[in-house]
């Protein structure tokens, strides 16, 4: 008799979007000439760069001739992206990664939710709070995170780091034991960041308590301050206790495409029941290579396209277009008195909803006010209460507008 | 500290493909001049149909305006692909599929290694012997295998249903408990069949035990002959125990553009823990929506493209091109007086290696006498021993010169 995977009927349901969907559903049958703005969704909208294009059409093109045709490729990705990727991500950084260090895949999304298959049953999890729900959730699936409780709106088994204005979101070390960490700088959904001297804490509480930290940064091409690490590997002595997960999504505009990659350096290790050392390196390639089969070899020259000179002003182009929106964003509200978060180095605006206004009210009163949908902070998490994110992604005409609109709401 | 999922070390070294390379590389290195004609690889050769080529270049096209561009798109697929799937692959033979009952992937390897994770732990799994090895390892890893026997070459908790010429290749029902069974028809890597008398006695099976069956039809395109079903739903009761894997891989020429998809009808159903009904769709669906991130929306354009007229035609004639190479492998051999399986409704032929002859030795003979590169059957499992398989996705030209050669080797 086949049974399920009782760890499934943990999990919750996808409550966030759907309840999203269905208040706004609502409002615009009762409300049918409303013209709605979305500010909810972290979709791009921008056309892929023309290098991008001009790429993939080649690419097709090579698809029509034996001479060219591309059938499996390697599991890890084509060298002619790695080598890329490796040059202009990592080595233009003074950053030593090696192209065996990198697989390619279709999606961040894939890679953030498979890779905890690497590690035991027994492993406690980390994660901050607001969080993508993601992380939680591929943990939920495999029946690391114990019992959920509709009181805390938490599992007992996963260790939440609040984040929230007392601590301007920089979140305390774990205060017991843990063995996965999963950090996402800049952050979604709060749009901020770490500091280097801050994230140089994480990587020594990772090395003193051998922790592996799982970095995504999906964000990090809009990072526009200093200080701010671009890659964990910036940080001494993250070769030897982080993966690092990157994306084309919203760097050049991908979620359509499908592009993302994880650097696994060969230092870091975990270990088997002896104690022995494992390369985890070599565990996500029997990963890789037993359960996946390469990404689209038409998408990966469409990848490697960005790293032209053209490319490289193109997608720099795209990135500051959803900058300049967070700015007019974030200027925006600030300047009608919220508290105001992110937005500098992130497409991601965070405001504190005004006093006596919980995530859900907040929502309620932007859409029926303003005609605007965003996303209430506490789908995110337990501390994203009270909390609301904008996100810079819509065009510069909209954006505009749902400020002037927000301007005029009463509260 | 970070522990490794340890059920990874009870998997075996991905043995055949590097003992392979490594044998050809030797060869090669010694013997400069060898003109080497491999029949190993079950990769397509052929470029992709004009129609598929039309329908990817106006998908990039599309990515070049706002109007039209896409991100995100639906976990499941578009439905567009969706809509032709179930009208051209079901409604065309008289079944009914929903398209809320399927879903788009980038790899049927992707699908039918991570279909295992909506099961309990303890579900006990049967394969034929010999068998594709993904089936084998995703259960490993996830803990299901036991230990691994050098003396048998199997796992210990893994039910193996051997397969050859002693029982035509049609493996004998379970004779104990088990819960999932994976079949694939055509097979790989024998290119056998089973008629639909045979199938149904899987289906009956299934239902009398509560199984469900994880049906790999890959090779469907391939088939010739009437008895022989397409498709697992064609048997009366399979909507209730059957998933079925499909994929554009082998049937349009997309091992390098990545499309397949999975059929989970909604009658399917395995337990909980109190014994409760659930309904594998929806767990599926979770999975799949959890996990992963649609299908890039450029190469679904390009997989709907199959189901117009031309399309359809075009597609034809590339599985005609591959079966016509089939025949002359089948034929060939048959002549020299092997005994050959196979090839007849399948891109691969099997055949019994000659009388002191394991799998490796045939190797090494056709390598070293004729400069031909197959596949030891061993390397699919104890069962495969003693045959050899050989696949039709080469050139007419050196699939021809390929048989040649081998009617000049002396045994």
């Amino acid at each position: 008799m086949a049974k399920v995977n009782q760890n499934y009927l943990q999990l919750q349901g996808s409550y966030l979007f759907s309840e999203i969907a269905k208040r706004r559903t609502k409002f615009i049958s009762e409300n049918p000439q409303a013209d709605i703005i979305s500010l909810g969704i972290g979709d791009v909208t921008r056309p892929l760069p023309d290098a991008v294009i001009a790429s993939l059409h080649a690419a097709v093109e090579d698809m029509t001739d034996t001479k060219t045709f591309k059938g499996y490729g390697p599991e890890q990705g084509y060298d002619f992206l790695l080598q890329q990727i490796v040059e202009h991500d990592y080595a233009a950084r003074g950053i030593n990664i090696q192209t065996d260090e990198v697989f390619v895949s279709d999606g961040s999304k894939c890679d953030v939710s498979n890779i905890q298959e690497i590690f035991s049953n027994d492993t406690i999890i980390a994660v901050t709070d607001p969080v993508y729900p993601v992380y939680v959730d591929s943990n939920v699936m495999a029946g690391r995170s114990g019992n959920y409780s509709k009181l805390t709106n938490r599992y007992e088994n996963i260790v939440y780091l609040p984040c929230n204005s007392d601590n301007k979101f920089i979140p305390s070390l774990p205060d017991r034991k843990v063995d996965l960490i999963y950090l996402c700088y800049p952050n979604n959904p709060t749009g901020m960041t770490l500091s280097k001297d801050e994230l140089k804490k994480w990587v020594d509480f990772a090395k003193a308590n051998k922790c592996i930290i799982l970095y995504d940064s999906a964000y990090e091409a809009y990072i526009q301050e200093d200080d701010v690490p671009r890659s964990i590997y910036e940080i001494e002595g993250a070769r030897e206790v982080a993966i690092e997960f990157r994306s084309l999504s919203k760097t050049a505009g991908f979620t359509g495409v499908r592009c993302a990659y994880t650097v696994v350096p060969k230092e870091v290790k975990a270990y088997d029941e002896q104690g022995n050392e494992i390369t985890l390196r070599d565990l996500w390639n029997r990963r890789q290579t037993t359960k996946f089969n390469g990404v689209s070899y038409i998408t990966q020259k469409g990848a490697a396209a960005i790293y032209s000179d053209a490319g490289k002003e193109q997608i720099s182009k795209l990135v500051q277009y959803y900058m300049n929106n967070a700015k007019i964003i974030r200027e925006g509200i600030s300047s009608l008195g919220f508290e105001v978060y992110g937005g500098v180095n992130a497409p991601y605006i965070w405001l504190k909803t005004p006093e006596g206004f919980g995530s859900w009210e907040f929502f309620d009163k932007l859409l029926q006010t303003a005609n605007i949908v965003g996303t209430p902070g506490v789908g995110f998490g337990q501390s994203g209460e009270g909390y609301f994110r904008l996100t810079a992604f819509g065009s510069l005409e909209n954006t505009e507008r749902a400020i002037e609109r927000i301007r005029n709401i009463k509260f």
